[in-house]
């Protein structure tokens, strides 16, 4: 069980130099023997709330995303039963207890920041006889001509995100909550991946670059505006939201072979600092307009940077990425890349301006290649201890 | 660059209260966007001394084993570069500082405790023609009937040992060490591997259990002497070691289907504290001829730690296991198990004695299955700035 009362919010506050102290045990396991210290790794986040957690929360280090396909046979009941299940474990487990029928129940003693997410893909409304509640959005992307989807990292009926500190917290929420219900769904995919992030600054991708500096920021108006569905026309989505996960194989050969200025002209940041090539600091905003001395743009119109930019206060949305580094293939020496998620309470208006206009043209499509594409609609949270995720749209 | 001064030595002395505040910053970058705290990510370990360092060095959160095979045609002076460029590469990347040919150097930022441990295989000695030199136990172990070795985890002419606490200073360290050399070696296999541990605690492994207490505790003679070869006949190989490193698949179903009063008693100890089932803290020695008011024996002869136990004075060895846990094959829930790594001065008089009575017989076995199986040679460390890895052997 967590220590009672070991928060996040406690950790963040008054405790912070006791907890502070313990952090030092972080991977000195041989000089701390003494065991008394409070442990950052007992810090929980919520389960309960108007929201899922996984979204706004600061992001963990690790994550395991897991796609399911539904079995055949399996009708609404079994997605109640099922969606009844995960609810119920995902609360205890992010609160630092076993889940109900967990056989690894002192694996839960450190969530570490543990959240998961539920999702729902486009044919479980099918199967659930809901098809009326599901969103024109949820739909897989249209076809770009810069992708080169691999079948094996695409689609699926339900999704976990599993995201903590501790890469063994995230393998046994996985487990426990994969096999409980292996008479409903199968595997379809799991992709992992990790962030590391310098104080004040957003995490690094594998071409070294800050990654996901342009995002709302959670707790404004714009943050809940862009994020969270409003319920208008899906009663049922209020406080909802949804999830684009992209995988993109980054060729790292060959960006190895692009200097630091000519990175920096095809993202339009500097490398070292994240900052736009017209500011000084990662938090300022580009300035587009910025020209050089013989007239031509500082940031140039082809850059990352320029192409993502929203064009209006509508194409935005949440960047929560992880990176991956998996085996090479024979004779390679690399097979890395991002799990690029985004969230937004609108795919139609809100993702795939952004995406069209990166597909079209993107200085970065060089050296990246979407390998897997997968959307999800994330119901809203749920604060009734007895229900599920899901309940409003499965009994509405 | 490293901030100079922060050594791990000064973030465990004086500086502790200050970094230890910082140690919040793991995984809450969204709330640590003043960045004016030093940062537990600027720890190092040195490279430079008599023993190479990720042996007796606290475990890391995160590793990255890389078998290598040598290609044909490769001759000792190119091994002697190999180790060259290898030598001054890990002794800047482990002090935060870019790879020579770096083409990512603001991933070296953040060095978290790197450490970079190189290995020689069997054939290395062969094709560098110097196989007198060879230690006679560096060959692969004998065949164990418990063995379902899979060639794609087994063997190798060189090792890297990658560790560090956070997995993008793993991956970045990875490539930088990966991509210099292709000319020279082909990646044979890459095994990744994380563990945690609470404080006062060995880590745990999947199963739930403890892993890795019967440890010789580092800057004690029994570790001097147990783990650092003494250069009695190979004085080349003085202050050097050995790698048994097994891919133990642990079969997770199974495990599960066990009560914790089953688990106790195949492993002899408690799971919720690692304690022997004869004592009550995970540090309390075994007592096994300890009997229940039947004359029974409290923690089975047949149990692991009975079977594992040393049963002299020389059968011992240093453990510093990871986690693995990778995508599951169709059908199955987990593809999870133990990335075992032994190190002794002499493979035969130490690890092979234990390793038998393992294979002969251990209650563990029900559920564990070795299906890697590889064996290195690690060189003593260096004190010159200007040697390498291996100058011992390669230019005796």
């Amino acid at each position: 069980m967590a220590e009672p009362g070991l928060t996040r919010r406690r950790l963040l506050g008054g405790g912070a130099v006791a907890a502070g102290a313990a952090g030092l045990t972080w991977g000195t396991e041989h000089f701390a023997r003494s065991g008394r210290e409070p442990d950052p790794a007992a810090a929980t986040e919520p389960f309960h709330g108007r929201h899922q957690s996984g979204v706004a929360t600061a992001p963990q280090r690790h994550v395991t995303y897991l796609g399911f396909d539904l079995k055949p046979g399996v009708a609404r009941a079994d997605i109640i039963g099922l969606l009844q299940i995960w609810s119920g474990d995902a609360a205890r487990l992010t609160q630092g207890e076993p889940g109900l029928a967990d056989s690894e129940p002192e694996l839960t003693v450190r969530p570490a920041r543990l959240t998961v997410t539920i999702g729902f893909g486009p044919r479980l409304f099918t199967v659930a006889g809901v098809e009326a509640a599901r969103p024109g959005w949820l739909r897989p992307l249209p076809a770009f001509t810069i992708d080169r989807l691999d079948p094996a990292y695409c689609d699926g009926d339900l999704l976990l995100q599993i995201c903590a500190d501790e890469a063994t917290t995230v393998a046994h929420a996985v487990r426990a909550l994969s096999r409980t219900v292996t008479s409903l769904v199968s595997v379809r995919w799991v992709q992992r991946g990790f962030r590391d992030a310098a104080p004040g600054q957003s995490m690094r991708n594998l071409f070294g670059q800050v990654d996901g500096t342009v995002n709302p920021a959670a707790g404004t108006t714009d943050f809940d505006r862009l994020i969270w569905h409003d319920g208008g026309g899906l009663p049922w989505l209020a406080g909802g939201t949804s999830l684009v996960l992209r995988r993109i194989a980054m060729n790292l050969d060959a960006w190895d072979d692009l200097d630091t200025g000519g990175r920096e002209l095809s993202v339009g940041r500097r490398v070292a600092t994240g900052a736009p090539l017209t500011g000084a600091r990662e938090s300022d905003d580009p300035d587009f307009t910025a020209v050089d001395q013989f007239g031509i743009p500082v940031i140039p119109p082809s850059s990352h940077i320029a192409r993502a930019h929203h064009t209006g206060d509508t194409d935005r949305f949440l960047r929560r990425g992880y990176n991956y580094d998996e085996s090479p293939a024979p004779g390679a020496v690399s097979n890395s890349g991002l799990l690029f998620a985004a969230y937004q309470a609108d795919i139609e208006s809100q993702y795939l301006p952004v995406q069209r206009r990166l597909a079209e043209f993107d200085a970065l499509n060089t050296w990246t290649t979407p390998v897997g594409s997968a959307v999800f609609v994330l119901p809203p949270g749920i604060t009734d201890p007895g229900g599920y995720i899901g309940q409003s749209l499965l009994e509405s």
